[in-house]
């Protein structure tokens, strides 16, 4: 090693010694994001057989391939998902069978509810379809469109966050969000048709409640009022309640924990919203007067509300 | 298997005949998205020889490193499109060799369009280059920018799109816009000179025109103004057109089929327009009033049109 | 080969004549981006031991696997650099031996700066952990936060701008972009406890400055008032500077190379800044107004500063 090479290692050395947060050393729950992504990759086979996994599949094989793949996914999560709860406090002074039979729990529990995600997928799919004139198949919104991809994942990292799974859920959305710029965190609850066209830019908070037939459109944030406290706000309600049939234009904010966007409700593009809407309202904001100016001279200037889409 | 993981399989199973529309079983046209990105990466090594391959290329091994790897993008095209095309109503029950011929002459016209592709991605390049002072040099903007591989992405697309291909253009644009968050759908045209910066935001819809030296920023929407109707409304223009040497920075709606913007025309940050707009005009949105607060007092508050980088 | 096949080659090779400039044929000195991204993996590994890396570490072989890797790293940027600094003017002349020495100057320097940007990065993990309600834990952030990931390439790419290094830099944030929707510029330099949350669509321009406890939302655009001098810009001032314990809300766009935002300023939301802010300011944009229809009657209509986030 030369000299140089060598200072080097010593430095880096030393700076383990001075910031022990960040790094892993003689632990042994180490998760493993790549073996985790794996298991979206297999879910996403299960969910849509014949699409993304190269093999042909057949009336006949298709038992067997069900069983093997979920096999897998199954083996992967027990041995994550344990490690995932070594992680938390309460779990550090719990005995070994313990974990294990709570984790085998959590395993069942989440392999049970595969069919109802898949029931849900059924539906956003519909939504998607009809809902897009540039849709030319339902295959293509299942081979191609992002919002389909990171719906799909936040129903996984829900229900692996609803039962209590630490740090997986997260790095599962995290990953759909890197793929598609659409960051839905997986404490979000997402209703049945839900639908969102492109898709990046768009933000949904931890406690956003979001209700059936509702349809976001990139750059959408549902958000918290002020994240100020940091940690001290941990599992307070801090973003929106979303109804039935609601449509939420692009670029639209919806801040607050105490904000209900009530059934049937329509928010224009750019609106920002900070207080409750009541039913079957169509809220649209003024847009930005604009100046239209040729050689000098001013030849238009005006502003509107957005009533165009709504 | 436990009976756990058999009572999952069984309940998938299950799922699976409830939602046909989302399983793909004894069915023989499956387009492999895999193959079809690695058509998109190989149409990169030929469009921009030297760049991304790792091979080294030499004068007098050119031609056959060429004829090599338009081999196999014609292989994997003549198969791919095949399959796609199958999806088709009106090809479902057209006869194995018409449909092989159709196939072939679609792939022979695609790859006679190379060179025009590479001619524009080539006057792309110079928009880039001479309009960014922060590139610093055409091999920095061919290796780094995003723009460029969305644009090239756009251009290969379209042409397949043109060609009457479905599905696979759009899983090749929706790649792309998951790697650089733009989202430009392939049924729309760009003119030479084309220069996207930043990128991350962007959405170019279905039936948008696009002239030349045309130069976009993050955020830029070319929108439709509703698309309530949804399949109903397929195939109709309805989103806008952008003619020559037309600047549209950040932030930027421009909505609706019937909306040109003209010759010259440069639409500022944040205008949110939903009609055309005369050659030559500068279009300025009016900023929102800000307001200047310390220890409680209001120490400024105004509003100004945004005349600064127009 | 047929005889479509062989014309469309033939097409292809005449386009490499004709735009000579996006094409490498003969030459030397090719960037391998695979390479430089595997340094980026590499550089992970050892900032985040045990993190990333699917060995487990252990106190009695880490400073044999961190050899290991920095080895490796020191390989690839002593040969990858070498290739860079040759695109330079100021390099085509200057003896191999010459640009070698130079290099590996330039290669120890980075290498030692390992602990500082490790350093730096450990108060950014503090910042978004404590910043951040819905941060369940360090590991966490580590794990599958986006802001965290753009932060340590930007970091290390800015390392490695300063030593004059061309190309690498800007591959490594813009792949940081890709990944995230997070584009930062290698030449931007930022402070201690920096912290992106969700972070798409945020633009950080090349010559922006920022201090220590800054915050920044999705969506921020720091940025230059204008970039229709092209080239002929390079070099000069153009995006803003932040002073410390500043916080930037969403959507907000701070312009100018000669905007300083002062220390303790709050930015609100979707303000448009592009004139300096004195110390301990909060700036609120208006909100545009809005209207509430419900049965064709405007049921509200009014808009307000955005006071309740800052």
């Amino acid at each position: 090693m030369s000299n140089h090479l060598n200072d080097a290692v010593d430095a880096i050395l030393e700076s383990y010694e001075r910031h022990p947060h960040i790094r892993k050393i003689d632990e042994k729950q180490l998760l493993n994001r790549t073996l985790i992504l794996g298991v979206l990759r297999r879910l996403q086979f299960i969910i849509f057989p014949g699409f993304f996994d190269r093999k042909e599949l057949k009336a006949d094989n298709i038992r067997f391939y069900v069983g093997q793949v979920l096999g897998e996914i199954r083996e992967i999560l027990l041995e994550q998902i344990e490690k995932a709860l070594r992680t938390k406090e309460e779990y550090r002074d719990v005995t070994e069978s313990a974990v294990r039979a709570h984790t085998a729990g959590i395993v069942d529990a989440f392999l049970t509810a595969i069919p109802k995600i898949r029931e849900y997928l059924a539906t956003d799919l519909e939504a998607a379809y009809e809902g897009d004139p540039a849709a030319f198949s339902r295959e293509e919104v299942i081979f191609s469109y992002p919002g389909i991809y990171a719906t799909m994942v936040s129903r996984i990292a829900h229900e692996l966050y609803r039962l209590g799974v630490p740090l997986i859920p997260r790095i599962m959305t995290e990953h759909a969000h890197s793929v598609t710029g659409i960051d839905i965190h997986p404490g979000a609850s997402l209703g049945k048709y839900f639908f969102i066209d492109h898709g990046t830019g768009i933000v949904i908070g931890e406690t956003s409640r979001i209700g059936d037939h509702v349809k976001i459109y990139q750059g959408v944030t549902l958000g918290a009022l002020s994240t100020r406290g940091g940690q001290i706000l941990k599992g307070r309600k801090r973003h929106p309640t979303i109804e039935d049939n609601v449509t939420i234009y692009s670029g639209a904010s919806i801040l607050g924990g105490e904000t209900v966007i009530r059934e049937g409700v329509v928010i224009g593009g750019n609106s920002f919203v900070t207080r409750s809407v009541p039913e079957q309202t169509r809220v649209s904001a003024k847009m930005p007067e604009l100046q239209f100016k040729r050689n000098n001279n001013v030849e238009f200037q005006g502003g509107e509300f957005w009533n165009y889409e709504i």
